[in-house]
């Protein structure tokens, strides 16, 4: 267990926003968030896995919802506190620490504001080592672990528990209309898991792989090299397109945000074009109509001169852009993985093929 | 606190249905899953409201959705007790009795189907005095009791608990759509009530009222006389219109049955026609295109030679059929109450006056 310090959250916020593959929701308004706590003597602490004991209890929180609306809908470290405290009181038991969902965006960060406001660690882990639109896909439901009970909290006094699900996609389903009834955003404490379960089936390490990465960027930065690269060096990243975004169709709909868009080659990419499908992250890329990338490989829209991450809700009209693909963690890759979080998963009849194989 | 007779629940589905104004769900399931009990040695019991200690916790029951599809995915016993159970899990208590959300149609026999599996009493109570198809159009939202803790259970094995809730039109909206999301029907147990609350502020009587009803239909039925009339007689109501139902437009939207019927009018009526809007319930009746009747005045659409009641789902072409109105209790007609339950409730931009004024 060791402090986190408030450089480091600025680097797992750039980190984080990469490896969120244009989902798990902007993390700047939480990284404000995080200042404001930091500003007021708050440090969080950051534990490993095989830290844990194995019947230690850990609260999975999520920012859950579309995107877009977290734009909208400021974060607020109360309310995701109020989910995981709702859930103690379910259960009737305390938490030994607090670990994110999902890596991607600002999920990284919405465990840090609950630990901070509740003085627990946060775990060194996620369940995606990405970010993901749907309850099912994470490693948890990929080994089968039990899916209920959900705690969800909104900003007025709305809270709900989904007690018991038939299945992984029964709490999905079930989970979002609530999700969707409050706004389509919400703060959520998953199926808690003990010890044991986070050790045995999370994607352990990724919290600091975010920072690794955002670090990562900012060396880069300062040494005026070029961050992309950087990135790509870092994590044995594929560089796919670069371009400008010519058009893009978005909407917000079942608590997602669903949508395309088209990018036009530049430099070496000039008089090629590069189309993207996403549901809060992007599902697939496009080469000249030809599919090129495929969930779960991580497919990351990064700006061309800053290396910041662009999210699917902050894509916009004329942004330079470049696309690039990191290594999805193991366990997404197993059949079982491919079942739970590929191109099928989202609706594409495309055999998943990884830009890595 | 008395025994219940075979008899009694025979007559109970006949009168709940008549008191549910159209909804509430056909009593026919339910009464058949109670002759099944009572043939294997269940005898429910029955208690007045006054009986309750003060601080005895009542469990509210109903079977929540849509009717029209409570006539496809049949009632079980089970499903309704697994609510009251699980509300006890999140209580942490027991209770002591359950009674009906709505004395109409199928949801005055839930609470019996409940208390024979969980060996509780009933209490001779509900709190709309008839049947409505939303959470804040009850006599405790009137009341301004507290909304919520409410459980919900389905057919498979989902269960959710709406923990808190800002408003009873919360309660209603998020509620609503869990319960369309498991296919518009599932079994709840409502906000708990304690003794002192039923007794204050519950509608009281009105599970032996609907057996009385159903009691005077049933004699005037075996005396040859009009059922129509013994009802009218028995609950000081106005016979309106009396006709062939000539067109009818229904239709299963956001967990309800909305839609219109027309009524070409026979006999005395002949020439003139008589048009009813519902939402699960009817809630306007116009006669020649002026409103004649309106919520909460209770609007009952009988078989006219049967005297049994049809419900909005069981409407169907060339049926003959009589409207009568049955007063409603007076807790709705005060200006709280025509807030919550009366036609602008509705969205129906018309003043309230009642056909008994």
């Amino acid at each position: 267990m060791r402090p986190v310090s408030a450089d480091e959250i600025e680097s797992l916020a750039i980190g984080a926003w990469i490896l969120g593959t244009g989902g798990g929701g902007s993390p700047y308004l939480a990284l404000l968030n995080m200042r404001q706590l930091y500003r007021r003597g708050v440090v969080c602490r950051l534990m490993a896995a095989d830290e844990l004991a194995d019947d230690d209890l850990v609260a999975v929180v999520s920012n859950m919802g579309a995107p877009l609306v977290g734009q909208e809908r400021l974060t607020d470290p109360k309310t995701m506190a109020l989910a995981v405290t709702m859930m103690e009181e379910y259960l009737g038991r305390k938490f030994s620490a607090v670990m994110s969902l999902e890596i991607g965006g600002g999920n990284s960060i919405q465990p840090f504001m609950a630990a901070a406001l509740l003085d627990l660690p946060v775990v060194d882990a996620d369940c995606m080592g990405r970010a993901f639109p749907e309850a099912q896909m994470t490693s948890f439901a990929i080994h089968d672990l039990r899916m209920y009970p959900l705690t969800l909290a909104d900003v007025r006094d709305n809270a709900v528990v989904v007690a018991r699900a038939a299945s992984w996609k029964w709490m999905e389903r079930i989970s979002r209309k609530a999700c969707v009834e409050v706004g389509s955003i919400a703060s959520t404490c998953k199926a808690p898991r003990t010890g044991r379960e986070v050790k045995d089936c999370a994607i352990l390490g990724s919290t600091s792989k975010a920072i690794r990465i955002g670090q990562a960027v900012q060396a880069a930065r300062r040494a005026h090299r070029d961050p992309i690269d950087a990135v790509l060096d870092a994590e044995a990243g594929i560089r796919l397109f670069g371009g400008k975004i010519h058009d893009i169709a978005r909407r917000t709909t079942e608590g997602f945000l669903r949508g395309t868009a088209m990018i036009e080659g530049l430099d070496e990419y000039r008089g090629r074009s590069f189309r993207l499908a996403f549901q809060n992250e992007f599902a697939v890329g496009w080469l000249d109509g030809q599919p090129r990338v495929m969930t779960p490989d991580l497919i990351c829209v990064l700006d061309t001169v800053s290396g910041d991450a662009i999210g699917t809700e902050t894509l916009r009209y004329g942004q330079r852009v470049t696309v690039i693909a990191l290594p999805a963690p193991s366990i997404l890759l197993t059949p079982k993985g491919i079942e739970h979080v590929g191109p099928r998963a989202f609706g594409y009849d495309l055999d998943f093929r990884s830009v890595f194989a």
